[in-house]
């Protein structure tokens, strides 16, 4: 007997359903949006994420030498990939370019609830627009994305902030501030001590009564004051872009799910511009489940033109387990409209009936195993059959049929030739 | 710039968009007979190939040492993983267990037309069932999959074989024969001149008599001569087996894409019984297009209960080269159902129509690029928009929009306030 690897899954057909239920839904919001999918690759040179990205990232990748000696690795994330896509293609596609995709990526972590080594993002990006209208889109489309799972504002919020208002506040101190560090600290203050939080924001420059300052700054939240302490254009630029975000995804309907909030940082990625965490607001704690932002400057480094970007990837174990907490997670059930069950030598008009429902694209089974009456009923349970068919030797011999509602248990006579007959749908209730 | 990896493909929107249209019709298809979806593992430990695959298998794998130390590997094919999966659960599990899945594989090949070193297939299986009718379901399955995408019996067939017929007729033959040789050389032998194949005959340990006189009797398809010239119980049980399969097949409306082709070896996998293999009809030289079969073994070889399978494997790269053959592949053209120009500060009207458009459903794109008039008009052609709403500053002040046909360039004016109104797909000839 043989293990899956630890950190990959199987998905069995109850959850597969439920998962199949979700990616359909926000990939149908998606594509409303006019995002196009595309097909991506599971191999990339590995020299995609160990020229530039972070050690961290580095360190997580499945990476190998192939037969060709080629230095290989699982990806680990789309974006790389897309930029790369965008970057051979770019005279021919017409911008604004605006990409879907749903699949599974590798990382070797920490396993842990809601983490996985391979798991599953549907990516959307929007490269060829730097104006306030794109990044605003991506928020409409996963509020959209959000509120078709039947998730509410009770249930999360996108918490919105701008790359260079940490960046200009921290540049703007009169002190020699090392700004990656500081705003590192930033992106973990909130799961440390404001002691941790202010020593980590001293470490990287600031003096004591900077880091309080600063820590108070930012977590008012106060554009306006933000704006004058820092009083450079870098920040006053940044924060008018912000407002002007808000602004068009308040004409897009996806504001209300918006909050200002200069903690959210996204690390320290490729990220340019506008910047945004959401939130489960369910728990107590709330919780990161995805996020997104602005990256103007990747497809450029990738030897592209300069192409802005702006983009986000819900990851569906997170979003599964606020679905649930929430109670919107799809049932974890097979579904069957109809099960034609056979006894004795009735195939053949068995299989007319399958063929006529099947062909209306009713979810059918009938039996291919040779079992018993029973046996095939408690199948037909099993599979949560809608309607049981019986085809019975007796019963063809008078040309009828037994159609059988599984939910009453009640079950009445019928002419075969009028089953299913013209009847888009026929069940128990026609005919009772 | 970087290179993607030979023998990985990118798939641009258009491609992707008929692919993800022959994915969804042969899904759709499998579905309406009750296979349930399930989800796998990328990434296998290379144990469950290296221990019982053949050589060929094993050299292609895309294993690597994890940082784990486990040895992995890209899974080249299905069947392993739905069968540890199968043992996994096996008292859990109702059956007959009917599965489907579609995904990508991995193998370091020689890559050719239709043979790329990442392919996606569509798994279809049964678990649990040794009665025809399961062999009959998956080759009615297949036949129902291949005409939902519009192909006829003009463009494809299914050749038909019974693993045990060869190997019985080799096997009853007065020499010391290599059964396993001799089935290769069958499975070659379309590839092969006459002179070769009898050579490689003769090689597997039959006298030059015998090989003509196999080859006449293997090429005729004439199972009672066939029968009656091994004359033994395990070709006399195969034969009848085969028969029952067609049989029901016949009343499953598969029979018609079948015809009995004793050549039909599929290599020497796991196969016990029926295998069979789809034929591209279209071209000079048939092509063998994917195959499938029973392999009755393979779940207990893997530590479960003996469970009898059955299952079938397209390819979508060779039913793509089908589809474009037979001229059924569909157009690799995205579609749009509205793109709203926004002329002057119009967004906030014009956000109000997406919303209440895409709540209709529909693909509706606008400007998030702050285009003039004449590149958003281009842009909405190139996304093949079927209808162009054109919300302008000096319509507004009238309350009017202008509703534009883009097959035909007409155009007109409508009340703002009644569209779309009640209308579930307004367009130009609503208003004309």
């Amino acid at each position: 007997m043989y293990d899956r690897i630890k950190g990959f899954r199987d998905f069995y057909p109850g959850e597969m359903g439920a998962r199949r239920a979700t990616i359909d839904t926000i990939e149908d919001a998606a594509r409303r949006y006019g995002f196009r999918e595309i097909g991506t690759p599971a191999l990339e040179r590995a020299e995609l994420w160990t020229d530039k990205s972070g050690d961290d990232i580095v360190e997580e990748l499945y990476s190998f030498e192939d037969q060709g000696g080629r230095h290989v690795t699982l990806t680990p994330e789309l974006t790389p990939t897309v930029a790369r896509m965008v970057v051979a293609k770019q005279q021919a596609l017409s911008k604004p370019i605006k990409w879907f995709s749903t699949r599974p990526f590798w990382r070797y972590e920490q396993v842990q609830q809601g983490r996985q080594r391979e798991f599953y993002q549907t990516n959307v990006d929007i490269f060829g627009s730097a104006e306030p209208e794109a990044d605003a889109e991506i928020l409409a489309w996963a509020a959209d994305a959000l509120t078709s799972l039947g998730l509410t504002d009770e249930h999360f919020e996108f918490r919105v902030s701008h790359r260079d208002i940490l960046g200009g506040v921290f540049e703007s101190l009169e002190a020699d501030v090392d700004v990656d560090d500081a705003i590192r600290a930033v992106d973990k203050s909130d799961k440390l001590s404001t002691a941790e939080y202010h020593d980590l924001l001293i470490g990287a420059g600031l003096s004591a009564d900077q880091a309080v300052e600063v820590d108070d700054l930012i977590s008012s939240g106060d554009l306006e004051a933000v704006e004058s302490f820092a009083d450079t254009e870098r920040v006053t630029a940044a924060i008018e872009n912000l407002q002007n975000v808000l602004d068009a995804a308040a004409d897009f309907g996806a504001r209300e799910h918006c909050t200002i909030s200069l903690e959210t940082a996204r690390g320290l990625d490729y990220y340019t511009g506008v910047v945004f965490e959401c939130f489960d607001s369910t728990g107590e704690v709330s919780r990161s489940i995805f996020g997104g932002g602005r990256y103007d400057d990747l497809i450029e480094s990738f030897g592209g033109q300069p192409t802005p970007a702006v983009g986000v990837a819900p990851g569906h174990a997170t979003l599964a387990l606020l679905c649930q907490r929430a109670g919107v997670w799809p049932e974890e059930a097979v579904s069957t409209d109809y099960y034609v069950l056979q006894i004795g030598d009735t195939r053949s008009e068995a299989a007319r009936i399958c063929r006529e429902l099947r062909e209306r694209g009713h979810v059918v089974e009938t039996d291919v195993a040779g079992r018993s009456f029973g046996s095939q009923l408690n199948y037909a349970d099993s599979i949560n059959a809608e309607t049981v068919v019986i085809v019975g030797e007796q019963d063809l011999a008078n040309d009828e049929v037994t159609i059988k509602d599984m939910d009453s248990g009640d079950q009445t006579q019928v002419p075969v030739d009028e089953f299913p007959g013209e009847l888009e749908r026929p069940t128990f209730d026609e005919f009772a």
